[in-house]
This record gives C-alpha cells, sequence and structure tokens, in this order.
C-alpha cells in the first residue's frame, strides 16, 4: 500500500492555529523535516498507526484543562504505534513494535524511552494498544468498574455506543449482570451495538423523541449513567437517575466544539439539586492520572476478555497522515465507526 | 416559664398551604386537639425542644424529593426530644426523655418506638440530641470525613460557618490539620467562627467583592468545599476547585425558596466540564439512608470531642410553640445564629 510514508524524510502535522468551534483542515499544517539521527540512549521509531480521540480537542484550544495544550507549530500529540528503526536504547532492538505516547502525528521521531512501551517482535494486532487493550479500554474499565461499581440487575446508559470506549463499557455491564441501554447516532450503529455487541437496547440520538425513547428502554430508571458525550442525551438522562445513581465523567464531547455558553434558563444550581435529592455521585477522571497504578489489572482482564471473544471491538482504519485532520474532525461529528486509527505507515 | 403548654390539651401545627417562595405564618395552621391515650405497646410523650432545620422546606413541598411530602392538614415533621408521659412500652418509663422524629410540631403524641431513642432519666444536656450529637452533627462528620476525605493541608471551604452543620464540619476539619474558610452573612457570625470556632478565615456573603475574598483566603485553591448552600457560594468556590477536590452535598439552602430557575446561559454542561477536567468529585447524601449504620461511630467520637471542650455548639432557643413558623421563616433567611430549636414546653 502506498501511504506517502518515505524513508529519505520525515511529514509531520503541526497545529497551525486554535480551531473556534469545529476544527478543519486549515487548523493543521504538514510540514516536511529531516529524518533525526538517535543519539546514545535515544530510538529512532517510524510510525505505522497514530491514535485518534477526542481528547486531542482539548489539547488544540488554550483554555485550562488537565493538559498543557499544543502550542501553534508544534507537532499534535497522540498515541502511536511504531516500529523501532535504529536503537541505541537498552530495552528496545531494531524492528520493535512500540507504543509511544510523545512521538504525535508525523512519521519519525526519537524517544529516550519516556512513555514508550515494547509491544515485542511481533504482536498479533499491534493497533489494539491504541484501542481496546489501551487507553480508550483503559478509561472504560475503570470508570465503570471503580466509579459506576456496577450490580446485578442495575441499569446501565453509555453514549457513543459503538465507539471504542462505549462499547466497552457496555459489553462489561452486560457481564456484569446489567441492563445496558446504548446510545448511537443512526440505525446502523444502533444495530450493530444490541446485534453485534449484546446491548439490552440502543437508541438513535438523531431520533425526534430520543427522550421518549430512552425512558421506554430504562423502565426501571438509570443506576449508572457513564458520561462521555453531555448535551441533549445528558438532559434526557437527569431526569430517569434513581436514587444513589453514579456517573462516571470521562469525556463530553458534544461540547468540545462549543464556542459560547447555552441559552438559559441556567440549569446550574437544578443539577445541583438533582445531586442532593437523588444522592448522585458525580466524579470526572483522567484515566493515566487516576488509575495508571492498576493498569496490569486491567491489561491481564481486558486481554483474556479479548482473546476468549467475550468483548468485540470495532476498528474503523483511514489510510496515510494526510488524511489525519479530516478523519479527527468527523470524529467529533460522530462520522467514525468503531475506534478510529490512521495507518500511517506499512507494517514493515 | 409560661410556654402555653397545657396538661389539658394538645395544640399542633399543621401544614394550611404549600409555599409558593418563602414560607410564612399563612401557610401553618395551629390546631388545638386532645391529648391523646396509649394503647398496649405506645407511649405518650410530651415535647419540650423541636428543632429547626432547612430539609423542612422541601417537606413543605410536593416536588419530587428523598422525602414524602407533608401533606396539607398533616402536623408538620420534625425532630424533637420529649418527656415520657406515660409509657405502655418495654423499654420507657414515665420520665424518661426521649428523642423522637415521629411527633413534630406538636404538644403531645403517641409513638410505638419507632425512631425513638431514649435519652435516659437525666441527660446533662438533653437538646443536643437535636444539634451537635443529633442530626446536624452527624450530617457535618459524615459528610466530611467520607465524601471529603480531609487531608492535612488541604483548603476546605463550608458555608452556613456559625450553623450546627458548617460550624461542625469546619472544627472537625481544623481537627484534621486543614486550613479553614467559612462563609457566613454579617460580621459577627464571620467573627464567631473565626474567634470561637477557631476557623482560618470567615467571609461575609453579603460583602460586594465577596468572591475576590474568597480567593484571598484560599490562595492555595480549595480541596474540599462542602456543599451546603448553593447559590452565590457555590459560584465563588467553583473557579477555586483544585484537581481531585471533592463536594459532598448535604444542602443547598440558598435554593430552597426558589420558584424558577435563574436566567441564562446555561451553565450545566459548563459545571459538568468542570467535573471532567477537575477531577471533582460531586456526591449528595441523606444522613440517616447513607450512614445510619455508622451513627454509634459517630457518637462515641462527637461525644467526647464535645465533652472535652474540642468541639464547640452555638444553640439558639425560641420559646413557644407558637414562634416556630416565624423563626423557621427567619433561618431560611440566615437570620438566627447557631442551632435553632424552640422550647415548647418545661424540662419537668
Amino acid at each position: 500500500m502506498n501511504l506517502n510514508q518515505s524513508n529519505a524524510h520525515n511529514r509531520r502535522l503541526v497545529l497551525a492555529s486554535r480551531p473556534k468551534g469545529a476544527p478543519g483542515p486549515e487548523n493543521f499544517r504538514m510540514e516536511q523535516t529531516e529524518i533525526p539521527t538517535p543519539a546514545n540512549g535515544q530510538v529512532l521509531l517510524r510510525t505505522v498507526f497514530l491514535s485518534l480521540d477526542p481528547y486531542m480537542r482539548g489539547r488544540m484550544s488554550d483554555a485550562p484543562s488537565y493538559a498543557e495544550p499544543v502550542q501553534i507549530g508544534e507537532v499534535m500529540v497522540g498515541g502511536t504505534v511504531n516500529r523501532v528503526v535504529e536503537s541505541r536504547l537498552e530495552g528496545f532492538a531494531a524492528g520493535d513494535w512500540v507504543l509511544s505516547y510523545t512521538c504525535g502525528w508525523q512519521d519519525y521521531a526519537l524517544s529516550d524511552g519516556t512513555m514508550l512501551v515494547n509491544l515485542g517482535k511481533s504482536p498479533a494486532q499491534p493497533s489494539l494498544a491504541l484501542g481496546i487493550l489501551g487507553m480508550p479500554g483503559f478509561t472504560a474499565y475503570m470508570g465503570l468498574m471503580d466509579i459506576g461499581a456496577p450490580k446485578q440487575g442495575e441499569t446501565l446508559v453509555v453514549a457513543s455506543a459503538t465507539g471504542p470506549v462505549g462499547a466497552t463499557v457496555g459489553q462489561i455491564g452486560k457481564l456484569k449482570g446489567c441492563h445496558v441501554v446504548g446510545v448511537a447516532g443512526g440505525a446502523e450503529k444502533c444495530r450493530f451495538a444490541v446485534e453485534e455487541l449484546g446491548f439490552d437496547a440502543c437508541i438513535d440520538h438523531y431520533a425526534e423523541d430520543f427522550a421518549a425513547q430512552l425512558a421506554a428502554a430504562c423502565p426501571k430508571g438509570i443506576d449508572i449513567y457513564y458520561e462521555n458525550v453531555g448535551g441533549k442525551v445528558l438532559d434526557g438522562v437527569l431526569p430517569l437517575l434513581n436514587t444513589s445513581a453514579r456517573i462516571p465523567v470521562c469525556g463530553l464531547i458534544s461540547q468540545y466544539n462549543a464556542t459560547e455558553l447555552p441559552a438559559g434558563p441556567d440549569r446550574l444550581g437544578q443539577l445541583m439539586g438533582l445531586i442532593l435529592v437523588k444522592r448522585l455521585k458525580v466524579q470526572g477522571f483522567i484515566i493515566f492520572d487516576d488509575y495508571g497504578h492498576r493498569y496490569d489489572e486491567f491489561y491481564q482482564e481486558m486481554s483474556r476478555w479479548y482473546a476468549e471473544g467475550i468483548i468485540k471491538y470495532r476498528e474503523q482504519v483511514v489510510d496515510g497522515l494526510e488524511q489525519a485532520p479530516d478523519a479527527f474532525a468527523g470524529m467529533l461529528e460522530g462520522k467514525n465507526f468503531g475506534k478510529l486509527v490512521v495507518r500511517v505507515g506499512n507494517d514493515d
């Protein structure tokens, strides 16, 4: 496959400007630079897969958040699966597959081993490290298990039901004996959530009577709402919450492109009132900051579930680094179907 | 003292109408009835102290909440300290002091022992069972200790700083090594919180520059905000919250008399965004429902702290059952100073 990746130069996508509202190609700039040479204690990496994830929208903005923004002119951040081209670092050899959190949206990068995981010589499916066995899977697992604390017979609602986080949350919920109701955009995704992933129901958020359909699918109310979207899904969920419901908050993708607060009335106090009278627990988390010490526990369990076919995982691969900006913008609008990954280079 | 309590008839205050906005005397009606006679398995109680607490505002309304509303024409609910007039129930004898949650705003009532605690023949200060050693103290203790989880050197903010919950929260915070900042209405209460209760600072919420004063008193941000008021105190707190801050929610007194939602913009999504990026935990609780099984633990520790003078407690006693409606309405506006109790009858 010709992916325009060369062994003569490095292509990289830098942040050209900060988006106002939805990001577009104009916010990125493709640059060509030399391939760097590793010093002692470094490895040279070549990118095979780049992960695209909603949190990256936050890094494009300089609003206060949990992580430093990408600076204008800097390479966009992101998780990548790479191969080692040349190693002058102990523990890594040419040909090794690695997971990196410092390379970002480019063909080649140096690493001194910081946030670099060796995946071995021939992992069965290297891109899983960006999805079900990586950050999204870990986010789904810990948020649901630790904050959501699912119990047999409870009702669990999760949006982005076919995305890498939502799909995993729902399937773990089924494993734990919950009545699982997904929310997704369009009939095809909803069908997939029910027929392939085993959700009990999945509601199309484009439906005019979305809130009524959600209520009908949750006849016993909602005990856990795994929050990854906000907006109208949250609005539909709030009146259905049961006493002592839990809301792990891992993302709010519907808000990321907003440029101003919505019109009133102001429901902030109303939400606090609901938290009081329903005794809700609403808790945000950032996966590696809060749960990094439990990654091994997750990895062991999820590897087994995936290998045995208990948890299914869908990936959408887009070919070519130059496609990353459009694919990313589309993801924020829900155009992807499954975990979005860019194939930047060939396997070998 | 002549409190108009008779041994010939029972006076009771019933809910005459549901308040729209702030409650007033017109929402209550004083009635006279016969003193009932205990059947086998019952005791007859005479009320000495009636507790007035903010949660009662919720019971006057038929909006959905965690407890059933008082019906029109029913006796208003509330905790009372009573003496046993006549007992046909094992474990209780004439003259015993008791704590009751079923008697409410009246002189006499029967009880079958449900939610009835025997305080013995001669408790040192019987009204403490309605305050520091009862529901408000327990609420302060569990919300702070279990949800707030205070750590040495953290900053704790609590409003109603001279009220029975806020004062206790702040003093426990000091015991745990926190920098404690109170919020109260007026210079006298603020001075009391600092000089008598040992808070590090206390900000007057009537001050024009309240938010700026609060920020100045919390130079390291806020790690725990014990929420009992909502409104402008919450607005001032939100921008100061540190990563991983905890917000136990036990009340929202500033909202109880509101008849409609405030004008926009709608900040509900903004609050969710803050919960996400700051990894906040916001959790509501209803003290006996969530923590009833830990009452003994609280009682032992708080009794010791109070007896040793480590935790101080201020009570405001209003004389006469007929004063209860006005005293209650005043409390919702912050006119009380300390735990508000009505002396309904004499001790003996």
